[in-house]
C-alpha cells in the first residue's frame, strides 16, 4: 500500500484561495484572536506529520488484530486496543491535539471547524478506527461545552481538552435505532442531585479501552414520570471513575462493557455495549431536553462522518494510483501492436482511468463542499447578525448533504480503488479491501444515510416550505452572476446554472406533491440528496475551476503560489471532467423522483 | 439470519411460462433424450433441498473459520477446509450432482445450461466459497469435454463427473493478471509424450483442499519455442496425483500449493499459489491453441460468475424483507401522531421500500435475464443451423453483459440489504455484510468488470461492426413489434422502444466515433455495457410483464398455474417499478458517453 501523503496543497488552496477563510476569521473577533493563515498552515503540516509518521503505520495491524474483550478481576469487561494504538494516541494527546477545537476557556485552543474538518480528514485517512476515538471525544465535548454546568466543565471538559480522560456517546438500544424515543433507560433523580442511571446502550464507540485513565459518557435516559417520546428524553453525564472533590479519580461507577461486536470493518475501534446498573450520572442541559443538547453536536459529528468517507475515498485513490501506475498489463488500444513484450502501465485504459477520475473528482469535490460547510457551520457559531443566520440555515440545510453524500462517494471510491487492483485488491494484504470495510460504516451509523435524506427533505427543506433551500439556490446564482463578465467560465456555469434550475424545479414540485401525498417524500428523498449534491458540488467545482483559470493566467503565478502551473492545471481538468462525466448523474435521478411514489407504495408488504 | 428458500416459483416461471424451455428441448433432439419438464422440476427440487438443508447451515462458520494451510511431512503445502465442507460436498457427490451438465458418453447427465444455471444460482446464494469447488470443476469439465483426448476423457472427465476428483483452472500469473499473453510458465515436451510444466500460478481457486482425492490442473504455459504473446499459449492437464494403467492413483506429481491468499471474503474458498516443478502435464487440444480451449469453458464460467453476483443479491434480499418486517422503528410519514408507543415497521419507510424493491427488481430481472442467455447457449450448444447460429451470437454478445452486469447489480444488492439492516447490518454475526464481502470478488475476477466491458464494447461490438449488437435489436424489436396488438403492454412496450432505440443511436455513434478515436471505446465501455443492461433487463422485464398480464386475465388461472394471482401481481408491480425507477438510470449513462473521451485521455498521467 502507497504511503499516505496528506494533500496540504489542496487545504491550503481551499482555505486561501477558494474560500477565503483567512478573511472569515479576521471579520470575526472570536476567531481572529485564536487563528490566523500562519499559524493554520503551521497546525496542520504539524498533523500531517502525525498520521503520516504515527498513525497510518499502525492501521494494517489494527484491522488483523483489532481491539479485544476480558473479563478484569472484579468480572467487569475490559477491552485492550491493538498494538501500537496507545503509543500513538499518547503521541496524539502530547501534541495537544484533543484540544484543537475546544472552547478556550476550558483549556480549548478555539480552532474553527474548517481547521480541525482538515485534521478529522487526515485522522480518517490513515486510520478511521484510531481516529474515532479523538473525534467521538471531541464531539461529547462540544455538546458539554455548550450544554453543561460550569461543574461539569471544571472538572470534566479540561480533561477531554487535555486528553486525560475520553469521552463517549450514549444513544443507541437494542430496540430503539434511529427512533431514539423510544429508548428505555431510565434515570431516578437522587437526594444529592445527581441520577442514577439504569439501562443497555449498544453500539457504543470508544465506550469502554484502555487508552485513557477515565471515560465520559454521555447518555441519553428518561426519568420515570418523563412525558413520552422523544420530548421526555434527557441527556446526562456518567464517567467511569468517580471524581472526587480534589479532581482526583474516585470509586469505580456502575456503568460497564458488557461485550464488544464484531464488525465488518473499523476492528480497532472498540463497539461496546454498556451496561449501566444505577451508575451515578449528572444532568447535561435542562431535563427533557436531551435531543436539543445531542443536536448541538450532531451537526459537527456528520460531517465529521461526511468527512470519514470522504477521507478513505482519498486513501483509495493515492492507493490505486500508484499501483495503477506501476501495473504493467496489455496494452493500450492506440498502440502499435509490434512491441508485445513490453505491456503498457495500465493507466492507458479508459476505465482505469475513468475510476482514478472519478475518486479524484469526488474527494477535490467533497474536500471543497466540506470546507464551504464547514466555514457555514464557524459563521453559525462564530457570527453575528446575518452573517451567523445565513451559517446556520445553510450548515442546517447541508449537513445531512455531507454527511450522505460524501459517504456514499467515499465507499463507491473504495469499490473503485479496489478494482483498480484487481485481485489483488481483495487481498487483505494490500490494504485496500480494508478502506472498504472501513468506509462502509459511515453510510450507517450517526444515522443511516437514508434518515439523513429524509432529515434534508422532510426537516429542511418541506418543512421550511423551501426557505432554507432558497439561501443555497440565491447563493449560488449570485455566483453565476458574478461570472457573467467572464466568458472562460461559461463552460462551468452554464451546467451550473442548468442543475441549479432543475433543482429549484423539482424541490418546487415536490413541496407541491409533499401537500398531496407525503409518501412522495419518502419516496423521492435518496435521490433528492443526490441530485442537490452533483449540483453543489458542480457550485465548488465552479469556484475551485474559476481560481484555477485566473492563477494560470496570471503572469506572476510562479511568486504569488506554492502550488505552480500543473497544480491548476489538474484542477482544471478535473473539473471539466466532473461537469461532463459526473454532473450527468442528476439526470437519471430527476427522472426517477418525477415517476412518483406510487411504484413504491402500491405493492401490499405480502407481494414482496 | 433469514433461512434460505429457494426461489423454484420464480425459476419454474422462467422456463415453462416465459421462455419456454420445455418447447426448446423438445425442439432439440440431444436434449429431447435427457430432459422434460418433469426431470427438470424435480431437479430443481432436489437441488434447492440440498442448498437450503446442507449448504445453507454451513456458510457462516466457513466465513468465520475459513480453509486453514500447513505443511505436510514432506514440507508440501496442505489446505483443510472449514468444518462440514467435506460432509457437505459428500452429500453433494452422492446426489449426482458434479454430473448434472456434464457430457453422456463419460457419465454425465447431459442436463442444459439453463437447468444447471439455476443449481448455481442455489448453491451460490447459500455459500459461494462452497459453490466455487463444484462450480470450478465443472469449468474444467467442459473444456476437458471439447478439447481433450479420448484417452484424457476416459481417464480424468468420468472421475470429475462422478465428484470423486475436482479441477482447478491455472490461468494467472503475478505479473500476468489480465494479460495472459506474457505468462512465463513452461511446459517441456518429454519422450512420451507428456509435458514438464514448471512454473508458478497464483489465486488458484480450489487449487488444493480436502475435499477430493486427486485433484486435477488445467494450466495454461508455453512451449520454450512457443510464439510470443497469446498465439503461444497451450493448455495441460496436470494432476496432483498421477494415474495408473488401472485408473488407480500412483505417485505424487510435482505440483503443490505454495500458501493460500487471506482475502476479504469468500474465507472458505481455498485460493492457493501453486507450483509446479517439472510436474508432468497432459496437452489438451492442439498446441498454441490453449486460449481457444480456454474460452470454451470461458462463456459458461462467466455467466456463472455474474449468476453468483446475482445469487448473493437473492440472499441480501430474502434477509433484508425478513428484518425490515420485523424491525419496528418510527412511524409512517401518513400516520396519525397519535399511537405514539407502537413504532411501525420499517416497511412504511419509502426509502426502506426502494431498498427492498431495487433488489427484488434487479435479482428478479437477473434471474431472468440468465435464463435467457443461458437458452442462447443452449441454442449454441445442443441446435443446428439458423437456431445455433443465433444462438452462438447471442450468447457471445451477453455472456460479457451477464458477468459484469449482473455482479454490479448484485454488489449493489448486498450493499442495500445491509444497509436496511442499519448498524445490525454491519455485525459479523448477523451474516449480511459477509455478503458484501463475499460478492465483491465477482466483479473482479473471471476478468475483471472493466475487461468484460471492453469485450463486449470491442471485441463483440465494434469488431463484428454492430452486426451482433444487431439480433439483439432485430430480437427485440420483433418482440415489441409482436405486442402492438397488445394495449395492456403499451406501458412497457413504450419505455422498451425508446430504450432500445438510444442502444442503437448510441451503438452507431461509437462505431462511428472508434473510426476516429479508439479511445472513445475505452472511454465508453463500462457506461455502455451498462445502458445494455438496464435495456436488456426491460426486455426481459416487458416479457415478464406479459406473461403475468395474461395469467392474470385468465379465467381458469387458478387451475392452469401453481402460482396464484399474488405470484403475477407481484410480477406487474416489480415490472411497473423497473420501468419506473431503474430504467431511467441509462439516461445519465448516455449522457456521460455522448460527452466524449476528452475529459478522461486529456489529462496527463503526471497531473493525476
Amino acid at each position: 500500500m502507497a504511503e499516505y501523503k496528506a494533500p496540504l496543497t489542496d487545504m491550503n488552496f481551499l482555505l486561501y484561495q477558494v474560500f477565503n477563510a483567512d478573511k472569515m476569521w479576521q471579520q470575526l473577533p472570536q476567531l481572529n484572536e485564536q487563528v490566523d493563515q500562519e499559524t493554520a498552515i503551521a497546525i496542520l503540516q504539524e498533523c500531517a506529520k502525525i498520521a503520516e509518521q504515527k498513525i497510518d503505520p499502525i492501521a494494517r495491524q489494527g484491522d488483523e488484530i483489532g481491539v479485544s474483550f476480558s473479563l478484569d478481576s472484579d468480572g467487569r469487561g475490559k477491552v485492550k486496543t491493538a498494538p501500537g494504538y496507545k503509543e500513538a494516541f499518547d503521541t496524539f494527546v502530547e501534541g495537544g491535539w484533543p484540544a484543537l477545537g475546544g472552547d478556550v476557556n476550558y483549556g480549548g485552543m478555539g480552532m474553527p471547524k474548517v481547521v480541525s474538518a482538515f485534521m478529522e480528514e487526515m485522522l480518517c485517512s490513515t486510520d478511521i478506527s484510531f481516529a474515532l476515538y479523538p473525534i467521538l471525544t471531541a464531539g461529547a465535548a462540544l455538546s458539554l461545552a455548550k450544554h453543561g454546568s460550569e461543574e461539569l466543565k471544571q472538572r470534566y471538559l479540561t480533561k477531554l481538552y487535555s486528553g486525560e480522560w475520553s469521552a463517549s456517546m450514549c444513544l443507541t438500544e437494542a430496540h430503539a435505532g434511529s427512533d431514539l424515543g423510544i429508548i428505555q433507560t431510565k434515570a431516578v433523580p437522587q437526594a444529592d442531585g445527581s441520577y442514577a442511571i439504569t439501562g443497555s446502550k449498544i453500539f457504543i464507540t470508544g465506550g469502554e479501552h484502555d487508552l485513557t485513565d477515565n471515560i465520559v459518557h454521555l447518555v441519553l435516559a428518561k426519568l420515570p414520570d418523563a412525558p413520552a417520546g422523544p420530548r421526555g428524553i434527557s441527556l446526562f453525564l456518567v464517567p467511569k471513575f468517580n471524581v472526587d472533590e480534589n479532581e482526583n479519580l474516585a470509586e469505580r461507577n456502575n456503568v460497564s462493557c458488557g461485550s464488544i461486536e464484531h464488525k465488518m470493518g473499523i476492528h480497532a475501534s472498540a463497539t461496546c455495549v454498556m451496561n449501566f446498573d444505577g451508575a451515578q450520572g449528572f444532568l447535561i442541559g435542562e431535563l427533557n431536553k436531551g435531543l436539543a443538547c445531542m443536536f448541538t453536536m450532531m451537526n459537527f459529528e456528520r460531517i465529521g462522518v461526511g468527512i470519514q468517507g470522504m477521507s478513505a475515498g482519498e486513501r483509495s485513490y493515492q492507493n490505486a494510483l500508484e499501483y495503477a501506475k506501476d501495473r504493467r498489463q496489455g496494452k493500450a488500444l492506440d498502440a502499435s501492436t509490434k512491441a508485445i513484450k513490453q505491456p503498457d502501465s495500465i493507466m492507458v485504459h479508459g476505465d482505469v482511468r475513468r475510476m482514478l477520475l472519478n475518486m479524484k473528482a469526488f474527494n477535490e469535490g467533497s474536500r471543497a463542499l466540506s470546507c464551504y460547510i464547514a466555514k457555514q457551520l464557524d459563521y453559525a457559531t462564530f457570527g453575528s447578525g446575518e452573517l451567523q443566520q445565513k451559517g446556520d440555515q445553510l450548515s442546517a440545510l447541508m449537513t445531512p448533504l455531507a454527511k450522505a453524500f460524501f459517504t456514499d462517494l467515499g465507499f463507491e471510491s473504495t469499490v473503485a480503488g479496489q478494482q483498480i487492483l484487481g485481485g489483488h485488491g481483495y487481498i487483505r494484504e494490500w490494504g485496500q479491501e480494508q478502506l472498504v470495510r472501513d468506509a462502509r460504516i459511515a453510510q450507517i451509523y450517526e444515522g443511516t444515510n437514508g434518515i439523513q435524506a429524509m432529515d434534508l427533505l422532510m426537516r429542511k427543506v418541506v418543512a421550511s416550505k423551501g426557505a432554507l433551500m432558497n439561501v443555497f439556490i440565491e447563493e449560488v446564482t449570485d455566483y453565476i452572476e458574478s461570472q457573467q463578465e467572464n466568458p472562460a467560465m461559461s463552460e462551468f456555469t452554464a451546467p451550473l446554472s442548468a442543475a441549479l434550475a432543475d433543482l429549484d424545479d423539482i424541490s418546487k414540485l415536490l413541496l407541491t406533491k409533499s401537500v398531496e401525498d407525503i409518501n412522495e417524500i419518502g419516496a423521492a428523498a435518496n435521490d433528492y440528496l443526490h441530485v442537490f449534491g452533483y449540483t453543489a458540488m458542480a457550485f465548488v467545482w465552479a469556484k475551485m475551476a474559476q481560481v484555477s483559470l485566473s492563477q494560470q493566467d496570471s503572469d506572476a503565478k510562479s511568486s504569488q503560489t506554492e502550488y505552480g502551473a500543473e497544480f491548476y492545471q489538474s484542477k482544471l481538468h478535473t473539473a471539466r471532467y466532473y461537469f461532463n462525466r459526473l454532473l450527468p448523474r442528476r439526470l437519471s435521478l430527476l427522472a426517477t423522483i418525477k415517476s412518483g411514489s406510487e411504484s413504491l407504495f402500491a405493492i401490499e408488504d405480502e407481494l414482496f
